[in-house]
């Protein structure tokens, strides 16, 4: 099978034009069939500072009332997803910007409150791989903003590593799958205060034992569960990095 | 060959709640290929009032500075382009929103600054029409946005009327295509006041006529120009009418 790689960038990298450009072209010399998942959280948070619209957050999760979804599908479906595909264009990269609704490729359910009501939030309940498969087999580069839709016309905000992670397991029967998660350590590491302390691997045994002894704890932890269902569900390798490592053969390899 | 249906229809439309599901449900309801071009000015200008961001029109056309920019790409390629997207998928049609910048569909030049400075505003120089027709082959219905980009990752403003003539010309080599371009009035009338009196058709020597004796005059002379435009290069037909007309055989048909 051929190969294919996803990469999920965070908002930061891709909100501001330094790192935005560094990233592009790292993108733009990956080999082979590609897709871009990113986020946009930060200038979402600002748009919706400038409207007076309140910013809620639990646990890091974005509470999306109506008028923070019109405000993250502005920025994450239009603002940010724009520019990458402008800027990927301009580096001869045939990218397609695409929200979970465009070809119904990620279909999601409203997350039932809970203890929390996150609001318009979605849950990803089946993607279209066959579709997306077609699309890069014919040369597109897919860029996703991680908002997605219910089939009866709601949008919903999806968090992006989900996207990712969804994405990668719908492609597996199709390519030879790589899904890496940019964020913003070289890796998952062994000392926090050691940038250079990056575990090269981690499988499950090593991942039990690292989380029984602390190594890894916080959002790490959801961070390596998705990984290993990506595995389980045939995506061939994921990789956890820095963007500005993309080039380099560095990062944390999570295998099965 | 096979014939396709181009519908342009304006910000209005779109806009409100209650005539977007009308327009949708009508687009919806066309039989075989199909492709929708949309507007969005009265939000966008909303948007920017409220973020306090001055907008300037000339003749009815919107001065793009930077800050405008980042506006219309939010409105434009996300707010309004998603929502009609997922409105469309909950009625079963496999609707893919696009701007020209993705697969580099309408690539355009920033219009140079002359008695006006329009700003990030580009003319269309190259539709890739044939990636446009094995979307639409494939099944997909293209949801155009009225923005595109100048191929060096600048998104550019560009008008919907543009877009719409733009593609239906790119697309007449491969399909036998309906232009229908939605607006207030049921069609061309030949007395402002009397909103029936809709004229059924209008070949050059007619236009010549109705434009000496003024009944046809202001925005309605460029749009009967595009609309020749795209017939001399092999339009099948062009169409003036209300959206909530579309149903019907009624409007003015601009012929060759």
């Amino acid at each position: 099978m051929e190969k294919l790689t996803i990469i999920k960038v965070g908002g930061k990298i891709v909100e501001e034009a330094a790192t935005l450009h560094s990233l592009l072209h790292d993108f733009a010399a990956i080999k082979g069939n590609k897709l871009l998942v990113h986020g946009g959280g930060r200038s979402a948070t600002r748009l919706a500072e400038q409207l007076g619209i309140p910013v809620r957050m639990v646990e890091g999760r974005r509470i999306t009332d109506a008028d923070m979804l019109r405000v993250v599908t502005m920025v994450y479906g239009g603002l940010v997803n724009k520019n990458i595909v402008a800027g990927l264009q301009a580096l001869g990269i045939d990218a397609l910007g695409m929200t979970g609704a465009d070809m119904d490729i990620l279909r999601s359910a409203k997350r039932p409150a809970g203890a929390v009501d996150y609001g318009f939030v979605g849950d990803v309940k089946a993607a279209r791989g066959e579709i997306l498969a077609r699309l890069i087999h014919d040369g597109s580069v897919p860029v996703l903003a991680p908002l997605t839709h219910d089939g009866s016309g709601q949008l919903l905000n999806t968090n992006a590593d989900t996207i990712a992670g969804e994405t990668a397991k719908a492609l597996a029967p199709f390519f030879d799958v790589t899904l890496i998660y940019c964020f913003e350590k070289k890796g998952v590491l062994r000392d926090e205060n050691d940038d250079d302390s990056v575990i090269p691997q981690i499988d499950k045994a090593v991942f039990s034992r690292l989380k029984a002894d602390g190594t890894v704890q916080g959002g790490m932890i959801p961070k390596l569960e998705n990984a290993f269902h990506a595995i389980d569900a045939g995506v061939k390798e994921v990789i956890i990095t820095r963007a500005d490592a993309l080039a380099s053969d560095n990062g944390t390899r999570i295998v099965g």
